[in-house]
């Protein structure tokens, strides 16, 4: 194990997390708030701790997958702690579990709260919260490698620990352009709908956080009611922008160079849009009653089904005063989540495509026991290897659900709430049902549950094995004859 | 496909069926009831049918897997279908799905019941449907292939079908002589239990209904209150033997030809009453209430997860009412189920371990990318198909049981009930919770979700692939060049 590289990456993020501290901080001043203050000494914090790490570049840059998995877990677990002192010290979350609940919910994406009454926060860490989902879903150190040249080729096993789906492409060659490209799409798209809310004449402010929430898919909200107050026009420029985020990125990087072809052949693309489609149609017959307007269902439908695949949490109605079959559907879609390569959470539809033609393959074998059948995903024959991966993946994430389902169960909530709250915090979806419906919030959950659930959001986040292999003890001290090998 | 030999088989059994149709005809006889006429007709309306098929044997003998999955498939929906007929005839389960789900019910060794008052029911029809959990517990054509010589060499597959778990082992080379002991050890196992229930004085028709509900890890209930009335001795006795029958009978196999050391070294068996001690002694702890009896609370917590880990589903207690804790310790007992090669249904413990194995392979793989690992079960190197194959069933079954709970939810009752109905039928335990649960049964549910909650019961206890194969369409038109090759 490369401790020295590993902490030097860490000292990086933390100056980089010092630096997005002064936004909040800006927006304090701005807004006249002592809760500026708080940014300020979070950020000088960061540029503290991190500072000594990365005065000496370390001589040997090489590392490998382990390294590249544990950097990154490590990563998001300094981000949260040094992202939740200003909540503490601006006495907005004073409980330090409380304020790294909401850290780790932001930075993941997850944007479940503990907070009861959100429209009581300083305008300083609205914008922080809302900012940590817009750092969260791109990834941070996707966003380092960006800016920090990191010789010695080895930089793209920190890519592949950060970003979400079966399988990592670079778009081109260079793992540094590769970010610097993500990085600009993700900018554009986020300035386009920050513009087309404004628009529709939502406040500057609102806007602007909605914006940050729907790009990363985190979906935190600002308002006690969620966005249900909201005119149509800003509630279906959300709707489609949180489909938007979920689209892998590759597809919006060939409609770039023009290979719309390409980009329109995307077999992931097609079965995302076909299951919200769907689930939409499904809902909205579902939950059609006579003499409503079937206009407001087809919108509530649609905003509920793109804030739930693509892992965001927006909510427009109390779905869980919707019928069991609808929510039976959202929970489905909450494991579903958002394409590959997007900043949505879940467990991928491409994901659950090769599941479902190994599914399909294995009832096959059972026709015909001797002939060699392959799996085929957007053209290509997939690598055995891969097709094993993704089934160990889901292997893995049904223990450690019941895992969690049975540890949060202690507390004695219905049984509802105990599974629905793992599933939206594993998905870094948001809401659940029950106790953790869309109009409640995590805040009466024990400390110990707490610390279950923020596990959940970092596991789910980095895809199970970046923060599991923390625990594994060979990571940490290693055999004298592995050194060698 | 060898059309002649699948309905050679199925005239076999549908001949077997009409003998054992007799026993409840006689049944009848003895406590003077009508009903024993509707036996009798059912026992010749099998006669009849099953005849032609008999008359002439197949020249081909030789069958392969797909011919094996579907004769399998086809049989057991066959012996439903007969072995509902008496129900309706007698008057007692008048509408044809109720009947039909009571007897897959019985057959599948589920014990889920559409009847709000069994005490209600005829002696002839409680026998009945007590001893199709015991037809079902060790497999009808286990029984066919030890009473009938079946020449061709070709019958492991039909064994391989029917047989729960991961890989079948043939106790001794020959098929035949396999199924042989499989049905004496089973006979005599029942036999003892029947014994002990006398002992402690438990009225005889009682005693035998109690008993082959727990040598086939049925479960169905012929009193209204379950077994909560019976004395604590029959309570234990029960315990213990439905923790036997969910042993593998293997490990029988094992003791009876004096391999002590072998039997007891058994991984699974190890890990199957690990996880039994383990959930009793933490549902003990959840249940405790001051000045209860700690000696009454152990017998309910362990007569409980003997019941839903073997998937037997007696009752001494409302669980429902449970705290959540022991209740989420109960769901997940229902997914893992017994030993393979066990009268039990559920994924099975051998699964879990191999599942649970391929996990921790797999982040292992991360800490060293190029050192190949194995995995390990029994003392042997496990093949790696085996590993896949059992990955692809859970990834199957997670799909079916996902498409299961969108389904029944249509109909609009509570989550808990959708999830844990279809819980416990695809996993042929009996009760699940809420409108479900022990005191509770499955008459509410309309026709359409009683068909699926049949298919379920079926695809559980055939461990999916058998009952799907019947839904491809490649099993009944072959393409001209396939019959070549």
């Amino acid at each position: 194990m490369n401790f020295r590289i590993v902490s030097y990456i860490l000292g990086w993020v933390l100056i980089i997390e010092g630096a997005f501290l002064l936004l909040p901080c800006l927006v304090g001043c701005i807004y006249g708030e002592s809760a500026a203050m708080a940014y300020l000494l979070g950020a000088l914090l960061c540029a503290l701790v991190g500072t000594p790490f990365i005065l000496k570049k370390p001589k040997n840059m090489v590392f490998f997958v382990k390294e590249g998995f544990v950097t990154v877990a490590l990563c998001w677990i300094v981000l949260s702690l040094f992202g939740s002192f200003p909540f503490m010290l601006s006495g907005e979350i004073p409980h330090f579990v409380d304020a790294l609940f909401e850290t780790v919910s932001g930075f993941t994406t997850t944007g479940s709260s503990i907070l009861s009454d959100v429209e009581a926060l300083s305008h300083a860490s609205l914008f922080w919260r809302s900012f940590t989902h817009w750092i969260g879903g791109m990834g941070v150190l996707v966003f380092l490698l960006a800016i920090l040249p990191l010789a010695g080729g080895s930089q793209v096993h920190l890519m592949r620990a950060e970003s979400p789906g079966p399988s990592v492409e670079k778009l081109v060659p260079k793992t540094r352009y590769t970010a610097l490209i993500l990085y600009a799409l993700y900018i554009v798209l986020t300035i386009v709908e920050f513009l087309l809310l404004l628009i529709g004449k939502m406040p500057a402010f609102d806007a602007l956080l909605t914006t940050l929430g729907t790009a990363g898919t985190g979906g935190f909200s600002f308002k006690n009611d969620g966005m249900a107050s909201y005119s149509p026009y800003v509630q279906w420029v959300t709707s489609i922008f949180m489909v938007l985020f979920g689209v892998n990125f590759n597809v919006y990087f060939l409609l770039l160079i023009r290979k719309w072809k390409q980009a329109l052949k995307c077999e992931e693309l097609r079965v995302y849009f076909g299951i919200v489609l769907a689930a939409t149609a499904l809902i909205v017959c579902n939950i059609h009653t006579a003499g409503a307007s079937i206009g407001t269902e087809i919108r509530d439908a649609f905003f509920q089904v793109a804030s739930i695949i693509t892992t965001t949490g927006y909510a427009t109605a109390d779905f869980d005063l919707w019928p069991t079959f609808s929510k039976v559907i959202l929970v489905l879609l909450m494991m579903v989540g958002a394409c590959a390569g997007s900043t949505g959470g879940g467990i991928k539809v491409s994901r659950m495509m090769i599941l479902a033609k190994r599914a399909k393959q294995e009832m096959r074998r059972y026709l015909h026991p001797n002939r060699v059948t392959k799996i085929r995903l957007e053209g290509k024959v997939l690598d055995s290897e891969i097709i094993h991966t993704t089934s160990a993946f889901l292997v893995t994430y049904v223990f450690l659900f019941a895992a969690a389902v049975l540890l949060i169960s202690v507390e004695g909530h219905d049984t509802t709430t105990c599974f629905t709250a793992v599933a939206a915090t594993i998905n870094n979806i948001g809401p659940g049902l029950s106790m953790v419906g869309p109009t409640q919030n995590f805040g009466f959950f024990s400390s110990f549950s707490k610390i279950i659930l923020i596990f959940n959001m970092l596991v789910g986040r980095l895809e199970l094995f970046p923060m599991l292999l923390l625990f594994n003890p060979r990571v940490w001290f290693e055999r004298k004859r592995k050194v060698k090998a």
